[in-house]
This record gives C-alpha cells, structure tokens and sequence, in this order.
C-alpha cells in the first residue's frame, strides 16, 4: 500500500534522489547540493506561506513527492493552490502514485478552505498528462514568461 | 502621454469599470458590486503578501490595469512575479497602454529583487498574444485545474 | 463591391504580387520568377486534379488569392477539398476579403459533390484565426511532418 | 519479424479488425460493412491518384495498417504524400510496427519522386505522439474544418 504524508527530517536522502530525478526531466543537471540543501529545509522549517512537501511511500521506500503553495488570487478571496512539483520514480509507475499525491493535495487545499488547485506542465508531457486528463482539467491557459 | 503608478482611493470608479472590463472578457458579468469593493480593498489597503495594482493614465482618464503578486517558488528563493490580471480599455488601443502596464510590473519585479514575471492567457487571446510576443516568450507549459 | 472569381490569364501580374506577399508571410522571399510562372500556369491550364485559383477583385484591383484541391480521403468517397493557399493584401483588410474567399471554395466544393472543405494555419497566425474561428471550426488535429 | 507490405486480397478479414480499431480510437463504432467493404477495394483495385494501403504482418498475422495517398501541392511540383491512417493492434504494442508502418512509406514517397510526407494527429493523442515525436517532426500548423 502507498501511503502519502508530510516530508519529514528522515526522508531526505530519499526525498533528494526524487527531486534530482525531477530536475533531469527538465534537463537540470547538476544542481549543487546547496540547493536542494535549502529546498528540503524550506519544507521541513516551514516558514508562513511557503510550500508544503508530500511524500508518497511503500515498504520504507519514498516513491514520489509533490510541493505545492498556497498564494493570494484577485477573484477568490480565500486564496488558491499551486502544485507546482510532481515527481514519481520509475518503480512507482503503475501503482496510483502519481494519483495519489495529487489526491492528498485536493485534500490539503480542502482542509486549508481554499479548494482551488492548479498545476502548469509542458504540453509535450505525454506521460504526466494521461495521468492529468484523468485527475484534472485541461484549461485553454498557456504561460508566458517575461524574456530571460 | 500614458503614465503608470500605484492604484489610488481616488481611482475606484475608473478602476472598477476596467476590471468589469476585464471580467466581461472571461465572460463574468453580473458580478456583485461587493466583488469590486472588496478587490479593490485589497488593492489600496495592502496586506503583506498581498496583490498590488497599477493603472494607466492619461489625460485624466484610466486606460488600463494590471494586477499582481508576488508568490514562493521551490527552485528559486527570491519568489516569482505573478501578473494575474491586466485589461486595457477600448480607447487604449494602439496606444501602448498594454506594454506599459507589463513593463512597469517587469520594473516592480526588479525592484522587489525576484525578477521572474510570468502570467497566463487563454491559446486564443489573439489580440492578447500579439502583444505578448513582443514583451513576453511563449512556453509550452499549459495548465490543469483540479474538476470543479 | 468585392467579386470573386476563377484566375485569369490577365491576372498574372497581380496574381503574382499577391503570391508573393503569402510567400513573404511564410518567411520564403526571393522564390525565383520560374516557380510564379509554372505555378500561374498550373493553375490556367488546369490538369484533371489539379489545383483551382479563385481570386477577389475590387475595382479592378485584385485583393486577394485563394488555391484549392480536391484530393481522395479513405472515409470518404467524394473526396475531400484541401483550401491550402489564402492570402489578402494590406488594402483588402475588413471589406470581407478572406471570408468570400473561403465561402466560394465552400461553394464551389458544393458543386464538385465533396462539401468537406479544410485548411492548415500556424498555431500563431492569430490575424488568420480571427477570421477562421468565424467560418470555420477549429480541430484538436495537429500537423506533423517526415523530417527534412 | 515484422514484415511490412502492400495489401492483399487474402488480407481482408485480418485488415478489416485492424481498421475497425482505428474508427473505434476516434469513436466511430458500428460502420457498416458496405463501408468497409468499399475501403478495400479502393486499396486492392487501386484507381490512379487513389489510397495505397500497407500492412505489417508477423507470423501470419496482421498487426497494423496504413493508407496514403499522394496529391498535388502547390508549391511542390511533384506533390506529397498525405498518410491518414495508421493503427497497430494491442499485440503489436513495442514491437516497432508503427514505425515500421511510417518508414515503409517515406521508402514509397521516395520511390514515387515525392519525399514529403505529413499526417495530423490529435494533440492528445499522446501515445500516437510519442512515436511521432521520434519518427517526424511536429509542426506549429492546426487544422480547420468547414462547419458541419
């Protein structure tokens, strides 16, 4: 059974493996231990506002991870969610973890009494997005970004 | 010439008819008018971590808006810009009200030392997407919502 | 008053501007003047199968060009009409020129007895688009190609 | 091994299950045999300009299909090739037949003297799209259709 809880102090190794996982997908090598150093602090040593991190387990293993925000929104007072990390491990695949972290993020935006999530992903996530049609909701929305 | 600053208590009739501008295009009307008074609440009486607004001037009269906030980001401390709402009136056209109002969000970015600005539109904002090109760069990511 | 009608032998020269300015917008200036008259030709001296030439005259002034064909299609019998090229000039703009256009080929595929009639455009052609999502109905259908 | 070759008679029953999968993908059940019946023979008793249909057959059995036509092109004298359909069977899965399919026919398109070769795709069609992404390249053209 995958059970999908907070990050604790322990999980970092196994946290690390999965978020440097995350980062080759974007083709981010290389990152220096600083940085996720600090990330994994962020989420343990929680500051108001900063994000949350959920991590998805089995047998002792952590097979995914997510992080997600709460940020102000004009037109909803009570705020919005913003899923912005999702990560599972090639032996997760088939086994609902994908679905399952971001199931436990509704649940967590219900709780905080702001219902509303959102996530961004690329259009060429054909694998992430199979999984996404069936959880969520595909919008017209793309993004810009301000030029580098 | 078009001026951009900070909303004002002064700006709320001007203000409000552009944001019922804005909120017709996403086809919202019929919003309540304690919608508009609490939005612009907000605006003047600026809560930490809260969203800021500037408007376009010129010649006395308000031609645009933009709306935006600051928010955490996992992979970059300094947080990210989000410009959630700008809106140009009819008579703005041309008038290079929209770029002014995305550069002066580019130079509050800057200023609040987390110059990573990005927003969202919907695939077939033409109009929208024409100026966008010229100050933004289109990403392949596109976003999900959680079912309503 | 803006006719439509088959392309002419007299035609020819401003045929060819009009061409010229649709291969500019793709980007393909300095196409030699043996691929306008073999093209020109093509469309006067028609084989069975071949491409149709519509263009619009105004005046005695040619505003815009349309090319067509008819190709098989395995669900359909009939066949199906390919609208590949359109284009109007800078002075044909807002006078209606790109949609009568698009409703003679939708007449004359009428009368050839295979009424689907469809086109290709760039996801960022957003002046085309307007005029597109008027007259016709956007699919979810993408175009990929063999690589060059 | 997969062997990649023209339609035969004798391949029709094997044929016609393939094909019938194909329309079940874009949610056209329940055609008639008349339909498919007349599919056939337009690929086995080929009209000039009309489909060519391939199969890929594995010890005796067929595990994917395609059809392309060629037909004229306006700024390419010597046409292209427009491959419409593709559809491999579940058994099929992994082994490579899709690919081969759309190989065998860039080797006809060469062979005809008409080396490019499209096809379009639903954007969601993300296991199509995988394959895809590897064998051609996509491109930012979406298509329109005349209103039904």
């Amino acid at each position: 059974m995958v059970e999908v809880r907070a990050v604790r102090t322990e999980d970092k190794a196994g946290w690390q493996r999965l978020y440097e996982g995350y980062h080759l997908f974007y083709e981010r090598p290389d990152l220096p231990q600083a940085f996720f150093d600090q990330a994994f602090e962020r989420l343990i040593d929680r500051k108001p506002g900063d994000f949350h991190g959920l991590v998805a387990e089995a047998d002792g293993q952590l097979l995914g991870l997510t992080h997600y925000v709460f940020h102000p929104h004009m037109w909803r007072p009570e705020g919005v969610c913003y899923l912005q990390d999702l990560f599972t491990s090639d032996e997760a695949r088939g086994r609902g973890v994908g679905r399952a972290l971001i199931e436990a993020v509704y649940a967590a935006a219900d709780a905080e009494g702001a219902p509303s999530v959102y996530w961004l992903t690329q259009e060429f996530n054909y694998a992430g997005r199979m999984l996404y049609d069936r959880v969520g909701t595909r919008t017209p929305f793309i993004r810009y970004n301000r030029p580098a």
